[in-house]
């Protein structure tokens, strides 16, 4: 029952990095608004923003042994993605399983759950985003799972899948998926810059995306 | 049943600037301690502190479509005021929005629900307290209404009311109420500098305010 | 039935220093996973640090009226930890009890309810841990008690124990144990240290703790 | 500032009669989805139904003094509606207060803060609709007021709206559209078991309302 | 974007009744400890107990629409699912479209968001189990999909999974695990028939599981 | 660290069932309004109604082995309390359980966690009250403790101390206390019974309590 998962296929990096540079916003617009975790799953740090591929955990509550099993499964690029079997606050991860991350070239973590050690992993610049902080240490008793599909903060992740998280939050986008979605996504920003301009000059929304008219048939009176 | 009201009053532009210098606990106390949001409306980012005048929107749950229609509403030194009619997370408002609110010289949102693109926002200036962070979009189908009286985060609020808010939170002011308030609110403030003087100083609560007697009377012992 | 215990032990100075030095995660698992105040037990500004000696405070909800008593029974190098009688997110304590709190020597705040003047206290650098901000003010009506035992935020704190708080969240340290914790904290960072160079050389959790053999015969699988 | 309205206005007792045997949902909906409290306020037993007039009481926190001021201004067929000055969950009200509330031929209280005596409440058939079930008690202390505008909830309320209650929640009907909102209520009630009846010979809601032309229209796509 | 699929598969209506009677633990337990969602997802009324095919929902927030797309596709013995493309705790489901999905067969619906006319569900025997209950409105204005993979309260649904659920919550089995999961509960709950009978004469756990030489190996200590 | 302290002094039997006739709300007022558990603390099924001497017990999240450990240690009459070491709502107890503690002689469960198999508790009539309903299983792996002092829900419990707990929560009596709280739990019930009787014939809180001249001297003004 509890599998580790050695060979995963990932996007193709350039892919990646471009998501990236879209922003979360703007990616899951592009992917028809579906994708993005619960509003608590929040950076411990300001100013992360990142695309990464998935190396996913199933974890027990309260018990990380996984992670040191997944770290070996890291590639340069990827991102851990930790849902526990049941609502946990614990503080999984801290500074010592970063530092194995980084070294493996992780970029980040993104996990359902605790992490400690908030002022070392700002210093290191290793990205995470938790849906809380706690010192609340853990176990290493219980076996999970790595790179099985998971569901973390509401959204079915699977191992490859590429991860795209700012401090908007963090959108998963299906590996198949990743290049239909960049050349949406880069379409959509593109034409942001545009719109931005205008409304800059003092457009409004309503005569630059043509409301009036239907604004006033569905009934909208103004007194 | 959706209307848009368009002539509202405003209160005295230095009224409310000075309002704004008090800060939200001192005007909150000030009026009698009501008026206060609840304390999960939070600033977006760190620093804002203002007063403006509240153009008020009702919206359905997930739709951002009457913050199109407010926008056009604003006049310079307005800040927005959203409550959505059932609970919502999503992110309603974002950079676009941001910059078209800007160019008509809105000082900022405050929104019941999320908002999304916090670095643009920051980066802007545009201040913003939400009770979410999301990037979830919202669509543009069913009407609200502009400037009627609306309950947002649990304070009654009418257009041309007087948002104080910075980094302990929101507090509405009733429009026909600001004079009164922004004179105790300055009346309170220099009392609490005198205050802060004698605290520095070591002199003990029990003392400046004469408690020992009442305390004692009230069957405090010391053991 | 209102008591105010004047006379309380505290731990020696160099040991709670030291204590602060070895952060709350470290204290922590020296101390077994004990001590640590439910996660949203959060410090209002970024950065602080410390451990000092407790003054206990058990106030009812909505009345700050105990703080004032607390204050005179502090010592250089002390810290208040108030707990409300019952559920309560008002703000207890602003920037002139602060100031008061820092002329008699205290280092800080935990509070289970509100504070405001976070701005203000960001800039006295008064270290504060509260599960809310609020601006809400207090009454001055109702006794409640000093220096007695209470639960803070779901830890058991006597008067004397040691609080050890940063950006992880807050930890009690009982006071006879001081010593023995410290002492086990100390021996645990320098083990940590040797740990993340492994760590940052690419060591593996699995090799420098030895899991594979536990983990095969648990019944892992790779795939 | 701490006042006690007496001479308040009730709509018909008839109207206010007839809106209760059409229900929460009903009535809501004959509103244009207005004026329906925050889901997390509950029935703490199971059967009550109901519509009365509201007698409202602002409290501060942990404090129920203003109930029994209020009581005295309880005439036959009202509900009494508290709303706490901030977040609180004690337990306001219990088996004594529902005696003397009854015996003055009130039918049942609407409150934003916690009750307590549940089993006598249920015993009694005194309705209550709470957030919270507390035996935490409370002080006699502090002034509120009685008969003032709230904001309960989520939706402000005046003394004399008419609030309808049953096991979906609890409704505020303005007293000024009483008239108008049974009108509607009655309308809807009519017509809805028509529908009912044309549901449970298995007509289709997208036959009834003629929904597959705009389903199509919208995009829909069957597989 | 928006999908109906029409054909989805099924599993044993034999199966699907059997796993229905070994009860949510039973079941959870038999597939290791997976598929069970949130315990916030309560029954809306006592007593309900069982098992069913799902027909998928996702629909945006506030938005019912799809419910009447989805009643279509029901057969005899189905159960609805229902996820929001963003939280929500809107009233999607009443007494008019419980009356047309029992029409249709329906047992019952699962939904992350709110149902009201609970009396009415409970009185028509209308299995019911949601995360809120409230009376407010939906508008049917945008799309969702039908019969398409969803995340329901923390677990991933597909169209045909089985949806096993009683006063213990909701588990989710996966089609084409349903007859091993079926046989491994099955033989579960047999044995857990005999241990109740050992543990109702008194023997212990710690005896009846040979627990005690691995509490002791552990560091148990009894003083 | 883990230990079961085996002999532990228990309050008079006579004592623990009269404090139980008094119930949770006259007891938590006898005790000065302390030592009553949080408000989501709540029973799982309806009626139970009881006081009981406590066996306590520290588990880690999901890890229910130290139920078997305590109920060895159960005596006729006791009850179980459990809280985790950090916030869990798995499900640690189920009818196999309760029917072993039931062979013991224990009353019940009070529980900062989950239960499952509510409706085999239900028939039993084995109370239990519960922060969370959850099917979710958990592992026996980590050792806790038993008869140690915890914190659950908010309050320090001792083993022995007496939990006395109704429809209206819990609350716990320091078992040194017992005998004094009992004697003005009973005055405070009779006392209770006379105040019932004249409100009941419609006399007013107002005068019984003598208020008038208080609530005139504080500044409420009848307008």
């Amino acid at each position: 029952m509890s599998v580790v998962v050695q060979n995963i296929e990932r996007a193709n990096a350039g892919t990646i990095e471009a998501l990236g540079k879209c922003g979360v916003a703007t990616v899951h617009e592009a992917m028809g608004r579906k994708g993005l975790m619960t509003p608590n799953m929040r950076p411990v740090w300001s100013g992360p923003r990142l695309a990464a591929s998935a190396v996913t955990i199933s974890s027990p509550p309260g018990d990380n042994w996984m992670l040191h099993v997944a770290i070996e499964q890291l590639h340069a690029g990827d991102i851990l993605v930790l849902a526990p079997t049941s609502p946990c606050s614990d503080g999984y991860f801290g500074d010592l399983l970063a530092t194995s991350a980084m070294a493996r070239g992780a970029l980040g973590l993104v996990i359902d759950a605790g992490v400690r050690d908030v002022v070392e992993l700002r210093e290191m610049g290793f990205a995470v985003w938790s849906t809380a902080i706690s010192a609340q240490g853990t176990v290493k008793e219980t076996l999970g799972s790595v790179n099985v599909p998971i569901v973390c903060a509401g959204v079915a992740v699977n191992a490859g899948d590429i991860i795209v998280a700012d401090e908007d939050g963090v959108c998963v986008v299906p590996r198949l998926e990743a290049e239909t979605v960049l050349e949406k996504a880069q379409a959509r920003a593109a034409n942001e810059e545009a719109k931005r301009q205008r409304f800059a000059k003092g457009e409004l929304g309503l005569d630059m995306y043509d409301m009036r008219g239907r604004l006033s048939a569905k009934g909208l009176r103004y007194v």
